[in-house]
């Protein structure tokens, strides 16, 4: 009996896979960039890179005259700003960094969530704010990813979805990342990692000793009440606890060299 | 020995491939391109499609400001252009091609020559004329290319391959197609199929009955000699002998329809 749990056990073991998402402030420094790709393909385990890219969008949009509208830390995306986006996201960003792993002798992929569909999403519906073509991910094609993953590719993904009806949708690369992580946990031990422009979340922005180790739903709602909280920093947090409540493994929030030293750079999100 | 050499043919047939090239006036117009998109998809074998984009660049170019100087139907590609490039190639028109296909319920994905390195280059050497970042195929990573056409998917491949370095680098389309055809013809019974703005080749343009059924590299000569083959014509036929000498099964040059109807709507090339 006892070896029978040993095996189940041994059987059951599911494969580290690593989602890393990075944001507007490493994208836009080539030297933060190369490192923070070096770190990450020095991760012993499977691999995908989500990307977003708002700042390049929005340097795009005003050379071309476009107005960027922001809602709640959301982008209002009219067709213009779609057709910027997808030019940004999918064409220069994405591309790019495919270019930059490959240049490191790591096979990698770029890929939108139209690419068989990776990323079926609905558009969504107007309320109160129009969003324009934002999309709300409905389903993460994950078998495909898997067979690119088993054969040694790294997936860098976009923030771009699609309706099923050949309509291109931009969502939100924190979401996108969420969205992978809570599908492929089923068949993989997933550590979901945001990259971005602090090292963690602080209970003082002044002291770089009071980063918080963990943070759980209940430290949040207390640090919102405390106005310690605010900005788009809500709906990255929320994307984490839904990616937890799924079944991830880990989910962390952290500066550039979070990825190798966790600890340091990084607070850990926790359910409770 | 008649039964071996019967199995012997059987063994070694090869499943076939239609790689299709698209170029700027197909992309240019929506309605257009949706009836392509539908002969493409109704082709009976696995099926790769090549896209430019030129024009589409060019429009934006133009919008931002840059200049996009042309040297004997070739594109000089200074860095700002080959951003342009990117973002219009890998982006804007790839991402939404595979939204389309995906629309008519067939797996399809985007790929650049960056990705797995699919199309490794040599940055052109400046000789007479400096082309900027331009890139002539050095080697075709097909093994990952047939995993994906094997996983029942389609490419959808843009005009850019990449030096292994990092660097991005513009590569014409027809060019693009014809390398992966020749490639990929050890391995697939390859048709190979440019489409543009005519039927094919014609002796007198005015006459729609003057169009060539056929055109070998000696009546090409002759029709080169009688300026009836000039300017961009040159370097696709080029390509088109090319694919021919290393073994692909048939080439054309045709119009829109040419896909469902290569004898009305095309020329085949031929070597003699």
């Amino acid at each position: 009996m006892r070896h029978k749990r040993f095996w189940q056990k041994f059987l059951d073991m599911k494969n580290k896979l690593y989602i890393v998402k990075i944001g507007g402030n490493v994208l836009n420094d080539p030297t933060t960039l190369i490192q923070l790709l070096h770190d990450f393909l020095q991760l012993d385990g499977q691999k995908i890179l989500v990307h977003g890219g708002g700042k390049k969008a929005t340097e795009l949009a005003t050379k071309l005259g476009v107005n960027s509208q922001m809602i709640e830390g959301r982008r209002v995306t009219d067709l213009e700003s779609l057709e910027i986006a997808t030019m940004v996201y999918a064409g220069l960003i994405n591309t790019n960094l495919v270019a930059q792993i490959q240049a490191m002798n790591q096979m990698a992929i770029g890929l939108s969530g139209a690419d068989f569909s990776l990323l079926l999403a609905k558009k969504r519906e107007v309320d109160k704010i129009d969003y324009g073509f934002v999309g709300d991910v409905v389903t993460v094609n994950k078998d495909p990813l898997n067979l690119l993953l088993n054969a040694g590719m790294i997936p860098v993904v976009c923030a771009l979805s699609h309706d099923g009806n050949g309509q291109l949708l931009n969502t939100n690369a924190d979401t996108v990342a969420a969205e992978l992580a809570k599908a492929l946990s089923k068949d993989f031990e997933v550590e979901l990692n945001y990259v971005f422009e602090k090292n963690g979340v602080f209970l003082n922005v002044e002291d770089e000793g009071s980063k918080c180790a963990s943070l759980s739903q209940m430290d949040c709602v207390d640090l919102v009440q405390k106005q310690l909280i605010f900005d788009g920093m809500l709906p990255k947090l929320k994307n984490c606890f839904e990616a937890k409540k799924a079944g991830v493994e880990h989910v962390r929030v952290g500066g550039v060299q979070s990825l190798l030293h966790p600890e340091e750079f990084s607070t850990e999100i926790k359910l409770s």
